[in-house]
């Protein structure tokens, strides 16, 4: 584990860019999963410049890690649809690039990955809950690879106050997400967080117990994990954590 | 996870070698840490006459990953002495090559193999009760590093009943052990695995569900592990999984 | 051999500037050697910002391939003072990682590199004459490592119209340099060229016959070569080239 | 360059094995390059035996890197024959991970090796007259990529005499290699020699100057070369080159 203090959410976006693109710009096939939400906004915007009209980054596959899909509606799901908004369209990525994880085909997502040589990174965000992915508290277990999590009732409603006015028959009524050993077994994991809201789940994450009712209390067991924090998110870490693993 | 399903014995010791000298015979330095017990002897053997004066393997760096100490006698303790005799000593590997973790530098280990670049590559058995390094069922927590883990009073007698002629009074009190986050923070993890009282264990470490009481069952979310299995602890494993994971 | 093809003088520089950044993320040591001149100075421009004041980058050590010493003074080289000026000095990077190679230090330069683990990248423009680092035609061999390549007459009249206000007195009287025997050894080599009047080079360098009249030609021998350019330096290669090394 | 110096033919065979096995335990796709000829006999007999049966190494690809084909007759070429008899008849290598070059091929050589991922190693041999795979004395440049090398009538005699009981009219009239630059191109490279008749050439080929008509002097700019020599080869070979390059 690393953990990369900067000062500002600008600095923790570019910093993430600048990580997101030293895994692009090798040889070969790379497969990266990338992150929806807000945390991710000001990563995209930075990256969307450098690699917009490249021919060098035609060799990046991506792939959702996971997806909250629409009811009956031959629609793209919410994560795939906020993912082309901030980052596939503006960039101009080819289709052949983008590799959907949808309900349809959540079942062979691991092999899939396989097949196509493995991630070799993702980035990920961090729920205030620790949730990471869709690996919400208690929805999924550590031994979990691609699964269907199937929302409870008072979540469903949460949804459809946020997303769809208020009409819970809109809302889906279960998320796909890669589980906690299909992150695990991905090369290389970038944690990006910011906030002061964040910094509890944060120290959480970093220096409590592993503790399944906070799913990202796992990841510190990965080889290669890099957290990327501005000042706030970082502010109840410890001195010596900083400095054990800066 | 990557499953190898070797015929014999001897076959699985033979791969496990080559293995480890996949990682050995890389430029720079390397620094690997690997296993005393029995189910390593015959890879020693077949380790021994190819690492014997070989100059090319100068750059190699060994670590023990437990340590069970002799009391109260300047001697080595128990792993670090079966090493020497299996490996250090027949493949003349030079002291400065050797690197002892013990009772008395325990708690910088972690900040040690940081500081000289991280392991490159950790060799291990499976105990009968799912246990790895030192980490026994119950003794250490997910999340520890090395730490100290002490015997209870019954182990004392089995330890002294085995290796000191019944006398407790000469058996260490404790044992200490890389724990389940710092082996998990190795970049190559291998498992070596023959028998078939192992193959219970072997499955319920493979297709089982993350369990503390079964400290191996964590080891599937690493994303490198190898598993170099003899045919008879892959006994109990099913079609489905060693093809999934070949 | 890579070629990039970039629209413009600024689209080259970030995409050096973040080809750089990729090597310069790793964990570990990182051994970067950088080049002076003009080429460059935009994508010094680029990288300060994202380098300055960054703890992540604290693992990267800097070397300058080569050096044209003032005589007499006790002053630093032509090379390092440049190097600080564009980037050392701006981005804050402290001495510690900066590792000059002078003419007291030239004949231990490849042993001290190989002891501090070679060179990971080495980054260089290409000279209208075909020169890289200090190799001008016909004063070094390709079996050269680092070496001393005295200067003719009418190049020290030269260097001292340019640099000296056309005072001889002023002028070293040679150069030392990386040699192509220890440019090829660098693990990646990056080439920045732009501009029309280095178009008819770059085609020489990337398409002709590997000749020491040209000392640029043998670059392409090199496993892992990147050659990242403007439209006008690309404007004489063929589109077949274009398209076979993309 | 790292030169390696074993005490026998023996020893040399093994290290090699071990050198190349090293690359083949690798996760993902792996393609090697291997040489026939009388020097590589032994290294097959120790490969043999640890790469039958094994399912780990269906990763691995082969490619010949020179040929002499026969003609008119639909036979093989005398490189693949030699192959097929000493390591892919006895491994019992799959006949899809056989890529032969070949007369009709070579133009498009380079192209499926790039379309494949690129060589990831090759071991080759080392002539009395330097020479490396097909690349003789005069008759490759150093800038050629896979080629067709004519024979000269004096040397269509000897290979009629050595290998078709004089019979000229059944020696091909051209051989196809892989030049200096496809050569250079490749990831690692491996040089295995041995005997007293070799000490003179690897002498060159190791300190002397690079010659075009002594075409393994190139290969010392080469970033991953590894030269693997028993004693005998080594016997001229300096004190000091033998200490710089270990």
């Amino acid at each position: 584990m690393k953990i990369i203090k900067t000062k500002t959410y600008d600095e923790m976006s570019e910093l993430a860019a600048v990580y997101l693109l030293s895994h692009m710009t090798k040889e070969g096939r790379v497969n990266v999963s990338i992150t929806a939400g807000t945390t991710p906004v000001k990563m995209y915007e930075k990256l969307v410049p450098m690699v917009k009209g490249k021919q060098n980054y035609s060799n990046v596959h991506y792939y959702n890690f996971d997806e909250i899909p629409f009811q009956g509606k031959g629609k793209e799901g919410i994560t795939i649809t906020n993912l082309r908004k901030y980052y596939f369209t503006p960039a101009e990525i080819e289709e052949v690039q983008i590799h959907k994880l949808t309900p349809e085909n959540y079942e062979s997502h691991d092999q899939r990955l396989k097949k196509d040589g493995g991630l070799d990174v993702l980035v990920m965000g961090l729920g205030y809950d620790g949730h990471f992915c869709g690996n919400l508290p208690g929805k999924t277990a550590w031994e979990d690879q691609t699964v269907k999590t199937p929302f409870l009732d008072e979540e469903l409603q949460k949804i459809a106050d946020l997303e769809f006015g208020g009409d819970v028959s809109l809302v889906p009524s279960y998320a796909v997400t890669m589980g906690p050993r299909s992150v695990m077994n991905v090369k290389e994991l970038i944690m990006i967080v910011n906030g002061k809201h964040k910094a509890d789940i944060l120290k959480q994450t970093v220096e409590g117990k592993v503790d399944s009712n906070i799913p990202s209390t796992i990841l510190k067991l990965h080889p290669n994990l890099t957290i990327i924090t501005d000042e706030d998110a970082a502010s109840c870490l410890s001195e010596e954590t900083l400095e054990k693993y800066r």
